[in-house]
């Protein structure tokens, strides 16, 4: 390639967030950089879209490259990137680096891999980074070869059609990278009721993680290990296993 | 079963929407019935979740039935249902009836199909239905008997794990049903830029579907053939297939 690849990025936590700029800066290193992300925290907006109100669109001017706030979601972002904004499709699109892992079923309700995924969508390949520290001062540092590495690759090899990466890196050490499956998990929501001072019950969701997995070869497990974990994701959310089961069931006699 | 089934009943359309009012009057027939739905439209919210603010639940009392508001996303109220509302684990989550298709892609931003998901995430089997007739006055009529027939053939057989159903029904005319893979489409995105009184650009999400796929075994085929389309949706998003090629990629020699 002579030209310098041409890189999107984005994030659910907004511009600002220590994880984006780490990940801006290491995307400088590579190819030609156009940042469009939130202008506020989106975290957990999953694949939401605005379509019942406006968007606006601002370019920073304190930046030595083009970057964009916008006012809707992660989704939004690449929406709005690839329409409005950008002169030609981009080579790739990595979104984070999420303050905070989106292993296993987090990736359901994940504004990272949400904005990853739409590029996917749009024929674009496309990762979400997440560091397994939800603070706002996580320190980055150690991923750095590791985004570097795998973005590489992804830029050298492309992605199979309908496939983006959801990687999530471990809080410390690194030993190494695994490909791996998504976890059996899910939240066992409790919610934290209370009263507002005119005696209005309202809640806060709260949540336990629970693995239900006890697989070797899953996302949870790799980072268990310190290791950073890639499991590839596809839109296609077809059951195909479940189509011949569903085809034996009976559709007859309906009045 | 002895006792009656329980079925809890959400959408993403809001509580007072002609198309859940009409599952609900369906799902009296079948079971004992719980509403919990959003107290304002929450279209394309996909599997948004509210954490950053709080969520509030009101108990109407001008129904025969338990049926509450919720002021979160179609996600927040199947949570809030199991966690804070149903006495025990419901049999059934049906979630509709959309104004609007969700076959194929529009499976990942919908909100109806995300609280499908969410009660399939929590181990309930689970059905989203969308009507093709975006129209607050569509007409439901016709498709009382195939609600039925696919609700009681999922009592009756249980769902595979990990598996929901995404159900599409013809605007009109229904000549019978069909199981389906979700058929490759995607959005094309246009936005239509405006000015505010006050000179400050913004814009509205608008855009047109493209059907890329030629297969007739997918949802979009069935539709435009008259029949409901039944698509079982996953929520494990592994692209395993893709697994294989990644391991191939050189991950050594990282700095």
């Amino acid at each position: 390639m002579n030209q310098k690849p041409l890189i999107l990025v984005t994030n659910d936590d907004s511009i600002g967030a220590p994880g984006i700029r780490f990940l801006i800066e290491i995307m400088k290193e590579i190819g030609e950089v156009v940042v469009v992300a939130p202008d506020s925290p989106q975290s957990a907006m999953g694949h939401a879209i605005t379509i019942n109100s406006t968007l606006s669109i601002e370019r920073l001017n304190k930046s030595d490259i083009e970057e964009y706030t916008c006012s809707g979601t992660p989704v939004d972002c690449v929406k709005i990137a690839l329409s409005e904004i950008l002169t030609r499709k981009p080579d790739l699109c990595v979104s984070g680096i999420n303050h905070g892992s989106n292993s296993s079923i987090n990736v359901i309700y994940s504004g990272t891999m949400s904005a990853a995924v739409e590029a996917g969508i749009e024929g674009i390949p496309a990762i979400g980074f997440s560091l397994l520290d939800f603070s706002w001062n996580a320190d980055f540092t150690h991923t750095k070869p590791y985004i570097k590495k795998i973005t590489q690759q992804v830029l050298d090899n492309g992605l199979p059609k309908g496939v983006v990466l959801n990687v999530n890196l471990p809080k410390n050490n690194i030993k190494g990278i695994k490909v791996c499956r998504q976890a059996n998990a899910s939240w066992q929501e409790s919610f934290d009721k209370r009263l507002s001072p005119n005696g209005k019950e309202y809640y806060w969701l709260t949540g336990k993680f629970v693995n239900h997995d006890t697989g070797e070869d899953t996302d949870i497990y790799a980072l268990e290990s310190e290791y950073v974990s890639i499991v590839p994701v596809q839109f296609d959310l077809t059951a195909y296993h479940a189509i011949q089961t569903l085809n034996n069931w009976d559709f007859k006699d309906i009045e």
